[in-house]
């Protein structure tokens, strides 16, 4: 994998060109059809093809990071810990939600291990890249060191810069850790400072207790760990997950290497989040796959500056929504493609053109 | 083609089964995620599971219906008239915004004239189904009669029971029809009685004085043919249109022959609503593929008791939104039959399950 370190990267990353959008909506607008009657397919197609020069897609990768988190020992998660190894297994073996739906659109499924409490043995479609095995509870101090989340946003710059190497066109991210819809929300409130109240839902779906639980967790961390919302990497070191600095790292990689990246949901948008208050332009790389039903997830997506592409009511992770959001921009790409244009179809153009 | 009356069948449309319905979320819950936490997914499965009996999808068609509409005459659309028999020969060339989202969601299209003014030579993938070159202006008197009506919704009915014969376990409606914005809001307000303004949109772009020729135009026509919104055929012949008619036979076909039917935009609903109107349970068999930008859609999927699948600004028509909806449809399919149960995956069950 190509060694690039945080600050390269952040270095690297550029907005995406104004002209190369307009050339490509250009292109969209000589098509036969009502202008702009494609909606936001036509943004799609617009921001792949000024991002990566290309209109089509060779290979997709959904990318699922794993890790396991030291606050469920406060009760935040209706499951218990022992899932998050399981459900890596379970990716493995093509068993999952994500594999289903990665095949469905074409995607490959890459898991990493980015700081499972489980020694894993050497699997086909696992990277080993632990930083730990699980955060420590961040209701009682921070959850990582620096040292550890720098780690861990390296881990995903690396990923993004060996898609470019790959001919990987597109990349989504996922994830899988119990418990990490707490930091998910800790990292929302850093940032944003509203009441933690607003941006606390229910994850794989605690009852009233299990909330309170996790609302004080919660307000325990930040309170203890006072993290610096103008220092994202304390964010991450204090109130993170490893998955999610795995997450933010790629995101970050993506923006920095040129490749548009499909967010998930709510825990992949907290990685996002982290990536966007690294570098501002990162926002131009991302697509957000979905509106998660976790109430925190609109306050993130605005942050960000992204319309959701999808509302279906997921709240399952993995990677699930994007790879269902990967179908749409393909689809998007198909009609840039394969669309005539007003003359070689034959067609008279409107009266308001 | 099979030769059905409508008669019968309206007779032979029953509601999807309860117990059906139960019997496929029972099975979802049994997977290894949090129950629910595919949302709208399981929705899709659950009830394409429960209508066909099946957990696959052989073949997927999408019907484009085509007609011209007399009420042009008065200034209604951004697109001369002579643009319908143009679309018609770019969609059999391959060359439309249908094609390219259809190939992508691996649908066929094919192409009905149902009423264009134009006529055409035999070609593959058309099938010629005309009842006249062209409806009526609805502005002036019935767009027509009683009998026309009732042939454009046999000819859709026909179909979908062919599709069931055929193999076809998902259909599609779609439309192509100059100034057809302007009956689908007609149609709307006779059945809802709401002010025309609030159901009356700029379709392909009109600018604010074809607009407001278009309220005129749908005004004069209520005011002149008084559709009887108990008759829904009535409705379609005074101030609908051949292609219309077309979809809204083929969805209640659909309901009739038991196979779960995609209806695309505000067009495709219109022809929804007046099959949902002649049966209630029509409206089980149908999935609302997206929200259209016309302000009266949401005014016909609430009437119908569907929500939209898709949110992507679309307002193009064709069947557009259905072949993406379709490929969502597949992937939830592919979600029911490939994930593991707990069981099976050997991953722990929550303990508020």
């Amino acid at each position: 994998m190509p060694s690039i370190d945080l600050h390269t990267a952040l270095d690297r990353i550029k907005p995406v060109a104004d002209e190369k959008l307009a050339e490509a909506q250009a292109r969209i607008d000589s098509q036969a059809k009502p202008q702009g009657s494609l909606g936001r397919l036509e943004e799609f197609a617009r921001r792949y093809v000024a991002i990566t020069g290309r209109d089509n897609i060779r290979r997709k990768v959904v990318f699922t990071f794993a890790g396991d988190h030291g606050v469920v020992a406060e009760g935040v998660s209706a499951f218990p810990a022992e899932v998050t190894p399981q459900m890596v297994l379970n990716f493995i073996d093509g068993g999952a939600a994500i594999n289903a739906l990665a095949r469905h659109a074409g995607a490959e499924v890459i898991v990493v291990d980015m700081g499972v409490n489980y020694d894993f043995p050497p699997l086909d479609g696992l990277l080993q890249k632990k930083v730990a095995r699980g955060t420590a509870n961040l209701a009682e101090g921070p959850a990582m060191s620096r040292e550890q989340a720098v780690a861990s946003l390296v881990t995903g710059i690396e990923l993004a810069f060996s898609c470019a190497e790959d001919g990987i066109d597109l990349v989504g991210t996922g994830d899988m850790g119990i418990g990490n819809t707490t930091p998910s929300s800790a990292i929302l409130a850093a940032f944003s400072g509203l009441p933690v109240e607003d941006l606390t839902h229910r994850g794989t779906g605690i009852d009233d207790a299990g909330l309170a639980r996790k609302l004080s967790a919660i307000r325990r961390g930040l309170e203890i760990n006072r993290p610096d919302s103008g220092d994202p990497v304390d964010v991450l070191a204090k109130v993170g997950g490893f998955e999610i600095g795995g997450i933010a790292g790629l995101v970050l990689g993506c923006a920095a290497a040129g490749l548009p990246v499909v967010v998930d949901g709510f825990i992949s948008t907290a990685g996002a989040l982290i990536a966007s208050e690294l570098h501002p332009s990162v926002r131009d790389y991302i697509f957000a796959a979905h509106q998660s039903v976790e109430i925190g997830h609109r306050h993130m997506l605005q942050r960000i500056g992204q319309q959701p592409i999808l509302d279906l009511d997921l709240r399952l992770g993995e990677g699930t929504g994007g790879a269902l959001a990967m179908s749409l921009i393909e689809g998007a790409l198909r009609a840039y493609r394969e669309i005539r244009t007003f003359d070689d179809a034959g067609v008279s153009a409107g009266g308001d053109r």
